[in-house]
């Protein structure tokens, strides 16, 4: 049995514990958070504290906390030489201190508390600075039955800035889409099948080849009569982006 | 039976063939196409022309043209006081020579002709001049199954511009996502899960609720960090939507 402790109180935390709880091969001992009562639903299931010294020897600490906290927390950690990972899409290995063995365990999903996840359609990105360390990550990640993928710290830093991109843009040109359709009254159920089809047709076609509408086939009767609708926001936006799929297509 | 007659040889007329010849209540009775060999795949089920002059009489005739052959093809129909309708999203009713009685039949998706589409889960537009021919619309579009919405062309219009939102332009900020992780060589895969569960969220959260990221946090830091990572028409996509999404939140 592969024996983890979790630090932090969060969404990420939240789910890893109920995922560790209930998978084979690695047994979750500890729960740490600073604010004890928070860890309240797990107190029939694993140890909790909100002391660092008292967390108990384990295989793999991961500090699952928010970004800020990640380098204090590991600073304070009161051992030496244990791995120590943080699930942070956006922070380098680096960021841990270095009297433990270092490395990260980034499920690559946005995660509410609210909603249960399927971990099996989580990607892990994992990362350590040795072999070993890594095949541990390698093996914790498997029992969570989720795809994993080796990525360096470097690689992280662009994968975060791409999912920026694809989830937090693409759930505002959704808030978009919904504002115009409530000024006019549409039901904006209208357009989630076309929602579903945009995101399922790129597992089969790449966005490049998906790409349709005015500004691929360059008709400006449409994209002129589009731009007296809207806002000046929004206007701005169509604008620009309309332009980056014609500089795309331009030479192709 | 509804007789009807469709008149195009693209995406949106073999969908529709596809469905009015296995649908009840409907009978397809004739295909027109300028280019007769398009209409080749239907030859053994339904009779087809290239002359308008040879139409059949029937209860409904569909334009399933591009949109700038709309005006003309219906200017050219040599009968009159019958119901003829177009399938677009950006034209509006009165672009139909008005010695037809007149109306819209828009099914509101990304059709490609190489992958076939279940109806049912398709939301189809109906717009008419009287009650009678609204009435007959809604039937046939409930005879392929699909949810029906009285629209007016006022509100289409509004629909397309937001349709162009939540699908060409959430496309394209697929592609910069995939194309940020081609330069790492990042496997673009590792970014569906995430793809679909954005998609997804909006089935029981709104676009506004289900926002996350640096963007809402006005987490700063991270936000430069991603600057430094991308291309410059890449970052004035990430300025312009990021200060978009700060104006939404600032005040709540």
């Amino acid at each position: 049995m592969i024996k983890v402790c979790l630090i932090g109180g969060g969404n990420v935390a939240f789910h890893l514990a109920y995922q560790f709880i209930k998978a084979e091969h690695v047994q979750l001992i500890q729960l740490y958070n600073r604010t004890l009562c928070k860890l309240n639903p797990f107190e029939n299931d694993v140890s909790i504290t909100d002391q660092l010294s008292e967390l108990m020897e384990a295989d793999l600490y991961i500090i699952a906390s928010s970004d800020s906290a990640i380098r204090e927390i590991s600073n304070q950690l009161p051992f030496s030489n244990r791995l120590v990972v943080h699930t942070s899409g956006s922070q380098e290995l680096s960021c841990l201190a270095s009297h433990n063995r270092r490395g990260v365990f980034y499920p690559l999903q946005s995660l509410s508390k609210s909603k249960p996840i399927d971990f099996s359609a989580i990607p892990i990105c994992i990362e350590a600075e040795n072999e070993d360390d890594l095949c541990l990550l390698h093996a914790i990640a498997s029992s969570l039955k989720s795809k994993v993928y080796n990525i360096s710290s470097e690689q992280r830093k662009y994968l975060h800035v791409a999912a920026v991109f694809v989830n937090n843009f693409v759930n505002h040109l959704y808030y978009i889409g919904q504002h115009i359709c409530k000024e006019k009254e549409i039901p904006f159920e209208i357009l989630m099948p076309l929602i579903k089809e945009t995101a399922d047709k790129i597992n089969y076609l790449s966005p490049e080849l998906a790409q349709t509408g005015p500004a691929l086939r360059n008709d400006m009767i449409t994209i002129e009569n589009h731009l007296k609708l809207i806002s000046t926001q929004e206007k701005e936006i169509y604008q620009l982006l309309t332009s980056s799929i014609t500089n795309v297509y331009k030479n192709k």
